[in-house]
């Protein structure tokens, strides 16, 4: 045992056996213990984040301590799921008390708002790296998947798209013919730097949506998850993706590229019969969030042969303007923050 | 999406999806849905392995992916759990196809002798690290704890821990007035690699024994933490110690040394009642394992004003030959592989 790793110590571990209410054991023996509730399974999901990747080497500790449970969580958003605890795992190549004091303040901020707590973990020497593990609970039979939309659903999104990846190109300085007045640019970083995940509308949402995830590599990109694992296509209004201000100050071609290709979002793309329509406005407004219908689930040229024998072929997304004109979008090669 | 990523899918996603029996969703949506059996706990444990911390950088893929799996799985062993699945992210700083062919044959090797099935993950760009979460299921009352030793319990081990510290020891020719021959340091480097998980001695044991935990950073460091919890102190006969052949052709003081203060061992620590010596050696010999009786828990001095007021006090360990002379070991400074 490293003595500057009681740092971590006080930091993580005395906290969490002070809060402990829902795991046995954890911190201290060899495995926590855990159970979801009668009838309900754990959903469980893991991402790892790495410095130069996921976050700059100067990103604020207590914004990256946020973040690194923010996407987690957004994981069981997108399923629908109630959170109940998580693990952490992390390399850092020197315990720095200022930043472990940071670091630790902006996770458990968000832990405690989710009621989610700390139930083990493991830290080591090594090259910065965040592997969190998270734990919810949901029943099978309303957990929101992504092979479940079907043909003529609608499509919506929640919060206003874009901003994370703005956000991104404020920091690196990437746009100087757009200018961002600083007002704008402090939003759009906020965006980058502090998702909130959409945990509330989740919940709401079961019984409600069909097929829904969460967006962190770009609207496009992860919709295109649920086209291929439901077997449909989609077509998409693009004058109809929820923009902020401080978005649609910006010129148009680099809004829809922020809308549709932008990563680190965090919001939910999720599907829904039209006759859900008052249900989700009803759940969107339960859970304090905005959403909006942005086009509508079609079905694979099912004649095809083609379709037959490949049924994980490409799906094919059409963009529209809002008088139905088909637009010609080039979203590849627009750089993410991260691509895996 | 890095093209070159689509190889990690290849050696375990793909795997992941044609193997599932028990994960629901797993691998392909946001989150795996799991649930341990009716009136059962889910053990979690999550462990993070460094590039030269945990491994050397040659390391051989095989045996790290083994490793990986089995340092986790130990875990499991420890608390008697039944191994159910595992979560797997790692970065990588390139994929390469031999690398994760040997990678992923060891890891799966292992996963498929435990049942115990990839759930889902994460894979990035970034300094190779390996952060694995497994699960498994145990009932909560006969879940092998730490804080449960008491005074006159026999200390057991299982295998002949030190042979992994020697394996160290041969690979960096750190001993070369020990002239260990070159059987003695194969044997020694595959207990290096390729450690056992004592699952099958950890279900064995449910019931019979009180205390147990799994060796990972030396039986004498280790021990002490079920000391520490369980507010008891431990008397080792030095001389019961179980030493492989290998390791007993060393010098005494290395032999010591390695036994005691030796990491990454994987065996299991475990206390029973003396009347449990026969269901010790049934569930051992089920287990198909060797356990050695190397000591007794004894009472701290409750009559000390120092014990009422400081109950996670260090504890006391007593060193003592087979005539029960007491001796003064020094285990401080021996260099682990890993020290956290």
């Amino acid at each position: 045992m490293l003595s500057e790793f009681s740092l971590i110590d006080r930091y993580f571990a005395q906290r969490a056996r002070t809060g402990a209410r829902r795991a046995t054991l954890g911190i201290g023996d060899d495995c926590a213990l855990i159970a979801p509730a009668a009838g309900e399974m754990l959903a469980v999901s893991t991402d790892m984040l790495v410095e130069g990747r996921h976050f700059f080497p100067d990103v604020d500790p207590h914004a990256l301590g946020h973040k690194a449970l923010a996407v987690n969580l957004s994981d069981l958003a997108a399923m629908g799921a109630q959170p109940l605890g998580f693990t952490l795992a992390f390399a850092l190549p020197k315990p720095d008390e200022n930043w472990l004091a940071a670091f630790s303040a902006g996770m458990f901020e968000l832990a405690e708002r989710h009621d989610c707590e700390l139930m083990g973990g493991d830290t080591t020497a090594g090259p910065l790296n965040l592997c969190l593990t998270v734990f919810g609970s949901v029943r099978q039979d309303v957990a929101l998947r992504r092979d479940t939309a079907q043909t003529g659903d609608d499509i919506w999104v929640s919060g206003t798209p874009g901003d994370a990846r703005a956000g991104l190109a404020a920091i690196r300085g990437e746009w100087p013919h757009a200018a961002i007045d600083s007002t704008d640019a402090a939003y759009f970083r906020r965006a980058l730097e502090y998702p909130q995940p959409q945990v509330a509308l989740g919940l709401a949402l079961r019984g409600v949506a069909r097929a829904a995830l969460d967006i962190s590599d770009g609207l496009a990109g992860d919709l295109r998850h649920i086209l291929t694992r439901s077997h449909v296509n989609a077509d998409i209004d693009v004058d109809a993706l929820p923009l902020s201000d401080a978005l649609a100050r910006l010129p148009r071609e680099l809004q829809l590229q922020c809308a549709l290709a932008g990563g680190d979002d965090y919001e939910l793309c999720f599907t829904a019969a039209p006759q859900q329509r008052e249900a989700v406005a009803a759940a969107a407004q339960q859970a304090g969030v905005r959403v909006t219908r942005i086009g509508t689930i079609t079905s694979r040229d099912t004649a095809s042969q083609a379709a037959h024998e490949q049924p994980d072929a490409a799906p094919t997304m059409t963009w529209r303007d809002r008088a139905g004109t088909p637009l010609n979008l080039t979203l590849q090669g627009f750089d993410h923050f991260h691509a895996d």
